[in-house]
């Protein structure tokens, strides 16, 4: 195929590795993937993020339950916007909704080029959601303005991970508008991981796990998801999380919210 | 440096194309970039977002104010979400912020991907934050539980841009902790751009411009961006659309944000 190349290849190989090598990361080899990551596109030129460098076993350990030799955690970083602007006499009020979003997406997006520049490199690393309801004020000192906008832990991979199944592109992919799917339509897209989940649940797990998932009324992979595993309480408690961490940074969020209209 | 390799060349290489020459990208090669997209890491396999690929010029006009053969939106998509799980008989509480951001997230680096792949074959785009405030349920027909995550237009560059600056490493990186820097560490990050600004201002407008910015205050960068750019109603005016689009998709942020603590 002609639109084959190392980029497109390095994208498709993409998983998640949760074990690393003891191995340290070169120091140039850290500097490049981060270098790849502050040249992904931002807002005019602000740069409104940071990546808060993690290689003290301690502080990783508060922030991840994933270890590795490196961490990276990735926050929106309006306070450094709010400092400039001090300094020049202009005004600021990046504290709403569009400049945290803004801010959150050119976060994410750098922090992704950091890990596709280490995944070419031969690091492999995993993407861990919880650091959006974590505390960073307390664990790792930040000010004002600044809330946490991702975290990657990277290593040399010390396991074998085949490719995760995707969803096929028809479910992902619209075309000049939002096309609402049928029931079939749903049901076709997610039928080959729910096979899958339905053969280990069958053929792999102990009598034991198995009773004890039915007891809770989990009979298969979305109810495994939603009551097994990211339940009602998981879910609120992550919320007051990430709301919390807005509104203790100044991000107005719910009073623009009752403002508006 | 042995750490150079076409995949970091190619994150180094970025810069924002906003003129595209009229020649339609082939399928082959959309097909491509979209399938590099659905290969980003994503939350727990569910996959909570969409891409909604738009080359009716019509409707390009809608979203967005730079025209190419091809705009991709991509939205935080838990409608697809909610429907597989009432197929399953799965409650569904993905209404919340914790939903919101790890879907924005996927949703933002899954766009990433793509974009990284159009380069690496040639096409160059621009992101466009200002999807984030448009109703898309108005001109894309969302439904519910589905918002703006990102937008780019992409074509065969018609235009020579040069890389753009950005801040020193050690101004968006700390390490192990944030660490607050002094005023000199903030002025001398800004400086470059700030006296590539102030030679522009002096050297290259117009007597009639550089005093209408200096009516409204404007003598510095930071003032040109906060007064005569992103200014207080701009910021309002989009903050209010997101929000909007928050409210009317079903997310509850404002309520959460109540009852926590």
């Amino acid at each position: 195929m002609e639109t084959k190349n190392p980029v497109i290849e390095c994208l498709m190989n993409h998983r998640s590795f949760r074990k690393y090598k003891p191995d340290p990361i070169p120091k140039e080899t850290i500097e490049t993937i981060l270098r790849a990551g502050i040249r992904a596109g931002t807002a005019g030129g602000i740069q409104p993020y940071a990546f808060i460098v993690i290689d003290d076993p301690e502080i990783m350990k508060k922030v991840s339950y994933i270890h590795g030799p490196l961490a990276i955690v990735a926050v929106v970083d309006q306070y450094r916007v709010k400092r400039y602007y001090e300094l020049n006499d202009a005004p600021f009020y990046n504290d709403q909704a569009i400049n945290l979003f803004i801010s959150y997406w050119d976060a994410t997006i750098a922090l992704h080029n950091v890990v596709v520049a280490a995944e070419s490199l031969g690091l492999g690393g995993v993407y861990i959601g919880m650091i959006l309801s974590q505390d960073l004020q307390e664990s790792l000192g930040v000010p004002e303005y600044v809330v946490p906008a991702g975290l990657v832990t990277l290593g040399y991979p010390d396991e074998e991970v085949d490719l995760n199944p995707r969803l096929p592109l028809e479910a992902v992919v619209h075309r000049n508008g939002y096309r609402i799917p049928s029931d079939e339509d749903v049901a076709s897209w997610y039928r080959e991981g729910d096979e899958r989940w339905r053969d280990r649940f069958e053929n792999e797990w102990s009598e034991e796990r198995r009773k004890e998932f039915l007891d809770h009324g989990v009979t298969n992979r979305a109810q495994h998801w939603t009551i097994g595993h990211y339940t009602e309480e998981f879910t609120r408690n992550e919320s007051a999380g990430v709301l919390r961490n807005l509104r203790k940074a100044g991000f107005r969020l719910a009073e623009a919210a009752e403002q508006d209209d």
